[in-house]
């Protein structure tokens, strides 16, 4: 429950019993307002948010930022982006309330007298929008700047809540580069905001194919008894981008596919596809059972020879020329940063012991595709002829996170004719044909639980460290061993990682 | 193995490995051969076969009957349903070849001296033909002619196969209308033809959807480990009919729904749906199973309470008005024939104790369909709100057996949205999207099957009597009990069939 459940919206249909989450008197605070993520982001969600009547009619959203801007400025700014990126119709009377409660500082994050005016900001919209003290500080900064700001937040005291409010600060990865600097990040914020205060943002959390997976396993039936050991020949999870590091040269060179990808969405993935039925569907049971899981995990024992790393050399892609990581702009001619990493995990409890979990992430691959594939092992006896069963595959159910968000089931079926002849078929699910109900945005959800307070999809500094403990010892490994393999751009990573599978008698799905 | 396993022919691709099914020399009787069923279904099967070279070069099809025709009638009335109802493609070439071995015999089942003309004509098409001394007698006659028929073949040494040669019989239901008339029946046959040179027709079961039951279960590793009482709440199995009884009023009044749908085509379903692994995909392993579960089907105490039987009434169908069953031509006015009828059956084996099976069947309901529904429990437990899952229904595995053939699940998501809310949606399978191959009819393969001595689709004597020791305690109930419950034409059938299911919790299926 959260605490602005009982809060009710003048807007909401009385006789929906399905109680819209609707966020209570509130405003949000954007650091980074200039950037990217804010305009291409926040945003739009913040206005698809409004127009779906999920925001209350007060609520404000201040800039910061070094920009020279007024407030008109600012809301001009939020207009244009939402103008291109909402998700939802442009709708005058919405934008217009919206635009109310528009403020925006101007400064350097230690410019002391900008803070005392966000200070002054935030005291006078409580008055005039209604926001009743509540607010959320928004980080969409390097790291770098995260100590800094924390501590201004602290000694302007933005972030002590008046009595009966609250105050949240949400960050967005990296959460550090390892557990040490994890750790270090994690105490400087844990200083000024108590653990239920702080929500880490991985937007993979908020989408809906991954959000469905407890769904799929925990509202049914069919799967949760399949769901173990006994069944499952190993999991895939998998993120494939077909793009390269783009404009990204400074942040991406020296840190790589594993931390980047593997650290926080592959991990969270795992964690949702192989923890145990939570107590209830809160934050707190949640994280009990993630945590079990990761703390379950175990590396295998030869590094070397069950992980890989790869590094996109030229090639061809979407039928034009790709350069190779090293060619790229602002990398280091002889940089050994992994753009693919593909590695196996154990998980040691009861469920799954014995089963592999591969985990594979890269640029400039086949195609842009996320997805979880749970390989069932073989029947153990077929009555039917060899002959019958020899183009028959394993049995796997994937969850299609995107694009084509869905589920599909693929098992054997005869072949039409007048011979017993069993061969692979799918069954699919695909939201867009199932729901006349889209989906919204990972960030609109992400916003909306930090208004409530609901934690449900945000990963707890213990997730964090723990993530960090997997994957120290792999880039560890990495850092004393070789070279990145090099794998031509557009196709799906190095021969390494295919012998990596191969060598236990199993190969990578193409999806 | 068949004994025509070794045999080659020429037309066979020898780099296939996957053994077409090919019948060797042999030659096929139909006796009623200007029956409907003969030229819609029995003649263009012959054609299609032999157009996917499945038949031998010297195939021959002998007809007999009371028609006034010579072969060349014959072979022209052939050539006209070969025409008209043939699958594939009409080729000259395979037609020239397939009249080759055409031939008529003209007379009266009591008839000595027709009987002797066709022994005359199988001998001269071994030695014209290279038939081979194998032939199969089909019986496409009313069941009371059966006794004659095979009496004249064996008093003419027809029944009797030359060393090294195989004679078969081909019947179709109905095979007796209650237990005793069955096993007279049969002990007829019997006396004549060996139990495994009898082919009793089921078409059902030449039906893809049909046989791909036991390759779901049995090839598959996720089907079987829900397939029982822990995780199967009930199973609905259901055959609805549109029409009418047309013109088979002489044949349907006094049998009804039961008999004529229930005891063969329900009933093997049920077999199918529910019985173990056999040993082996062969006849005698198969027929194993299914009389291990029909022989444990335990009828309701109430046969009152749970049995509905229904006579539709004047109704609306498709845009048209439709008369009541009593209302067609050539019906008694106070006929108490069930055209609908509903029973509930336990399985008493430690798989299924306690899940009921409901089976139902009738015409004039609101669209052609045959499907087995296998309805799951509910999950024993939910982590999520319970207004989150009020829409959620329970988990379903459904076989459409046709029209729309193919599999669907029905499974809880997400729906999108803010909100944790779960919806049933479904998954779906469809052979006409998946395969390029198209489905043979349920005649092709299993004439094709009779020819080759492949007995796994067709039901056994003891699997006959099985089904009607289950049935007839039913009937006599009925008899002795009230009348036929009406309900209109182009409805599910009567209320009190909904009655039935809503006393243990539970609803039809709208298909």
């Amino acid at each position: 429950m959260s605490e602005n459940s009982g809060w009710e919206n003048p807007l909401r249909d009385p006789l929906d019993r399905r109680l819209p989450r609707i966020a209570g008197p509130s405003g949000l605070v954007i650091f980074g307002v200039t950037g990217d993520l804010s305009r291409k982001k926040l945003m739009p969600a913040v206005y698809d948010l409004a127009n779906r009547g999920l925001l209350p009619p007060g609520f404000s959203l201040v800039g910061f930022a070094r920009r020279d801007w007024a407030d008109q400025d600012f809301a001009q700014e939020v207009h244009d982006a939402v103008r291109e990126h909402a998700r939802t119709p442009f709708r005058e009377e919405v934008w217009q309330q919206l635009a109310e409660g528009m403020r925006f500082v101007q400064g350097d994050f230690d410019d002391d007298s900008a803070f005392e005016q966000l200070r002054a900001t935030v005291e006078h919209l409580d008055k005039a929008q209604g926001t009743g003290g509540n607010f959320a500080f928004y980080l969409s900064v390097p790291p770098k700047f995260f100590p800094k700001v924390v501590q201004q937040l602290k000694d302007h005291g933005l972030s002590d809540a008046p009595a009966g409010s609250w105050r949240r600060a949400v960050i967005e990865k990296p959460f550090g580069h390892d557990l040490a600097s994890a750790e270090d990040l994690n105490a400087i914020v844990h200083d000024v905001f108590a653990p239920d205060e702080v929500f880490r943002i991985d937007h993979y959390l908020g989408k809906e194919t991954v959000q469905n997976i407890l769904a799929l396993r925990f509202a049914n039936t069919l799967f949760e008894p399949v769901w173990n050991r006994s069944y499952v020949d190993h999991v895939q999870i998998t993120m494939a981008e077909d793009i390269g590091i783009g404009g990204r040269a400074g942040y991406y060179d020296g840190i790589g596919a594993a931390r980047d990808v593997i650290q926080n969405h592959l991990l969270q993935l795992l964690a949702l596809t192989a923890m145990e039925e939570p107590a209830a569907f809160d934050a707190s049971s949640l994280v009990t059972e993630k945590l079990k899981v990761l703390r379950a995990v175990r590396l295998p024992d030869d590094l070397g020879l069950h992980t890989v790393r790869g590094q996109y050399a030229a090639g061809w892609q979407g039928g034009e020329q790709a350069v190779g990581y090293l060619q790229e702009d602002g990398i280091a001619p002889r940089s050994t940063t992994d753009t693919y990493a593909a590695v196996k995990l154990g998980i040691d409890n009861r469920r799954w012991a014995g089963v592999p979990f591969y985990l594979r992430t890269g640029k400039r691959l086949g195609r842009r595709v996320t997805e979880i594939a749970v390989v069932f092992q073989r029947a153990p006896h077929s009555p039917f002829d060899s002959t019958a069963t020899e183009e028959l595959g394993q049995n796997a159910l994937v969850i299609r996170v995107q694009p084509d968000e869905g589920v599909t089931m693929r098992f054997g079926s005869k072949v039409p004719g007048t011979s017993m002849e069993l061969r692979d078929v799918t069954m699919d699910f695909a939201y867009g044909e199932s729901f006349t109900e889209s989906s919204p945005e990972a960030y609109e959800r992400l916003i909306l639980d930090v208004l409530l307070g609901d934690a449900n999809l945000f990963p707890r500094t213990e997730e964090v460290e723990e993530s960090w403990r997997i994957l120290d010892p792999i880039e560890e490994h990495w850092a004393r061993h070789g070279t990145p393999a090099q794998y031509p751009a557009g196709t799906w990573g190095p021969a390494e990682a295919d012998e990596m599978l191969a060598r236990d008698g199993r190969s990578w799905r193409r999806p």
